[in-house]
């Protein structure tokens, strides 16, 4: 298996990198910018911009084409017009160039025989000069150890994500995501039209990478079926795959064909395909980074499905409950023990002492949830827990006190290395100060291993996957 | 009918407020709150707190009871304990005050005896003496225009919105949110345990406000079933009703009978109920704002459920394409003829004409969405658009732009006129400059009448939502 493995280092830490195809002016999307955000976040690596017509770009000596330049560069951004990709192609495989980023689009997206043409050749040549071609029409490798950011998350985070992906926007935004809450990503590609290394390669390149402890996938269709099933299932049993699978609806499945040339896939067929693998299934962007999330940072073992929610506000608790509940977790009534304990420590007035607990007081003072945790974490039923952060505000008749998220942090540290605990901080709407500091309290938790979501149905569906995904994987391992 | 609908103007609109049981501490929740929130929003009736101790309270004259006022007041608003609750309830018979609010807790919710007994005592004497009771155990009245914004959204802001609630907390958080994004509220009610006063009688009264257009519904239980039934029908008939049904689950429903003292409804009932009345129904807090804003700000007729899609990048307009389908709305094919003119307005490469649109000027250049909404809104399959305002960054290789939300609300103003259009403004992360920009835009849209949602999936619910209402309107109608 591991003698198998793909060879993408090169593609994910190159020590240079030839651009082809970067134009002298100040701004425009493709070898210029990528060149600029290179640069902009410190790529240590050599960098040589191809231009016939130019001398020096930002600072770099220009080199007429790539059989000029010093030393073969570990990867080539390819950024040409597409009738004139095959000759580079021809090129790289003459100077011994292997691993090649190929960011033009026009190839069988187009849906033109010269499109087509143009992919078949991309094809052939690859296999017969044993390139490692990233593309057509894509974004192409991301690697924050390496620098590598040229898109997304500038100047990006390392971490514990792999992502493989058919778009490059959706990727851009997950990195940008993840890296502004204080998550990091190992390593990002996007494969666009997929014509030589498919998502399948991908996957089995990053299921033998020890850094790599949740892969996210954004699919439009595969090549090679079996293979990717096999794939997909294999390596979902040693770390969740997270799939957001575009193309759920006959308009997505039209703009399919357009975006990446690709084949709508059956929905049938997706639905077996998921079941089968026990990968874990989302469908938008947000549910894709939030189930990311909780698999990356919470423990790999919970113990059920019950859940303990501690919030504050009669209606909201209830409410809680409510959504927890649809999303098919247990939100299990407390042993008669765990009740009077509890009643101590929740007035009578105000307050309703259980599950969901509602209690003001989960706000204003850390201290309270210490209490609270102390009592229900014992509890057999209670395998998870949500804490409400909500911020204390004149509009409750509450004073304004200082920002508590680091004493809640220091208290919540613990209690969820015994078992997953989530918080919700919902700070939306219209009110810029307040979005402001719910966004602070977001990171600051995140970046500190506590997943925090801006809403309880965005924190029951990604517990919801947390939990299906190791009940499948402990079944599986019976 | 109209001389059925209860008086509830007192209530809504006090010209003086003896607030009973203000205590000379500096912060406590209750009277004391209560009177510094009018003081600080600018109240501008008559204010008598009552304490048999104080002379002076927050520069205000300190009354010993409610027979020493040199005025019978408009409203009592009563926050002393349970047990002499029901004594004051006899002084406010003997000496005419009949619009009482009941902030207190401690009666039936409770659980015990005495809690019943006391709010069976609050029951009789109100029958007797004639009282409007709102509560106990809640929030009791909200009214921007009388600036009587005690709780939530202070200083609040007058609008077309009506709403009923057993719980303060959520609809705290409703006014809060509605009023941060410049979306106003007429009237809200906090009726708590609903012992006098029921969800029906405000629906009754807000029914004939011409003023509310919408009423938003947040219900535990109902007493006199029939009647809520028959009123909740004719009444969304008229204008809609969102109603936001808590204990919808075994977790919800157990903390009910702590909350209000509500015996839980039979999910089944509420089943039909839904069905019968052809209300819209709603799972969370802020589907429930979502689906109230779409109602309110949107036109009072939708042509079909086909939706036109204008966003950006490809995987994220499949995805887009998948979301909205998935909530049961169309995303149709355009003409031949549209697609022709849109071809010549959209470049082949890096970018897909159709529907959805994946067309990355959509975000950076206004003029498009003027162009590309001439295009389809006279296709006739074409009854919604909805644009989506990423904010164009670095991370995605654009330029840093000036806020065009201006220039974008003022071409989206006319063509909303013609067909319902909202926009999504997706900032959510940990990015504090991005959460701030993305908060501004929405409100700046919101307050010009035209939903804005920080999310597809958010957007997508609450069209459906409004598609749906106006579909059983019209055909109950026909």
């Amino acid at each position: 298996m591991v003698a198998k493995t793909p060879d993408f280092d090169k593609l994910f830490n190159p020590q240079s990198i030839a651009i082809v195809g970067v134009s002298s002016q100040l701004f425009q999307f493709g070898g210029t910018s990528f060149l600029q955000r290179l640069q902009e976040v410190g790529y240590p690596g050599r960098l040589y911009p191809i231009n016939p017509k130019a001398d020096v770009i930002r600072g770099l000596q220009c080199y007429p084409d790539l059989t000029s330049l010093p030393e073969v560069p570990d990867l080539a951004i390819v950024c040409i017009p597409a009738s004139i990709v095959p000759e580079v192609l021809e090129t790289c495989g003459q100077i011994g160039l292997t691993h090649i980023h190929i960011l033009t689009s026009g190839f069988k997206e187009l849906g033109t025989p010269e499109g087509v043409r143009l992919e078949d050749a991309i094809f052939s040549i690859a296999k017969r000069c044993d390139l490692k071609v990233v593309g057509p029409n894509c974004m192409g490798p991301y690697s924050p150890s390496a620098r590598l950011t040229a898109w997304g998350g500038i100047p990006g985070m390392d971490g514990l994500i792999g992502v493989i992906s058919q778009s490059g926007g959706i990727t851009q935004r997950f990195t940008e995501l993840t890296c502004s809450l204080g998550i990091g990503v190992a390593k990002a590609v996007s494969i666009g039209n997929a014509t030589v290394l498919d998502a399948g390669d991908f996957l089995e390149y990053m299921a033998e990478d020890n850094q790599i402890k949740v892969i996210a996938l954004y699919l439009e269709d595969v090549r090679e079926g079996r293979r990717f099933l096999r794939l997909l299932g294999q390596i979902n049993q040693k770390k969740p795959v997270v799939v957001l699978k575009g193309g759920n609806s006959d308009a997505g499945n039209r703009t399919i064909a357009s975006h990446t040339g690709s084949m709508m896939g059956n929905q049938e067929i997706w639905d077996a395909v998921f079941k089968q693998t026990g990968s874990v299934r989302v469908r938008s962007l947000h549910e894709w980074v939030d189930a990311v999330m909780a698999l990356s940072l919470l423990p790999e073992t919970v113990s059920g499905n019950g859940v303990f929610l501690a919030t504050g506000g009669g209606g909201n608790s209830i409410i809680y409950g409510d959504v927890f509940s649809q999303e098919g977790l247990d939100v299990p009534e407390l042993s008669g023990k765990a009740m009077e304990q509890l009643r101590q420590k929740v007035p009578a007035l105000g307050s309703i002492a259980g599950n969901p607990l509602d209690s003001f007081e989960i706000f204003a003072n850390p201290a309270h949830i210490r209490d609270v945790a102390g009592i229900v974490m014992d509890e057999p039923n209670i395998a998870m827990m949500v804490v409400d952060r909500l911020i204390p505000r004149k509009a409750y008749h509450l004073p304004d006190l200082p920002d508590q998220t680091r004493a809640a942090i220091e208290i919540l540290k613990p209690v969820s290395r015994k078992k997953p605990t989530v918080v919700t901080v919902d700070s939306s709407g219209g009110d810029m100060t307040l979005a402001k500091q719910g966004t602070n309290m977001r990171k600051a938790f995140c970046e500190k291993g506590i997943p925090a979501y801006p809403s309880p149905e965005r924190a029951a569906r990604a517990l919801s996957l947390y939990h299906r995904y190791h009940c499948f994987k402990a079944r599986k391992h019976l």
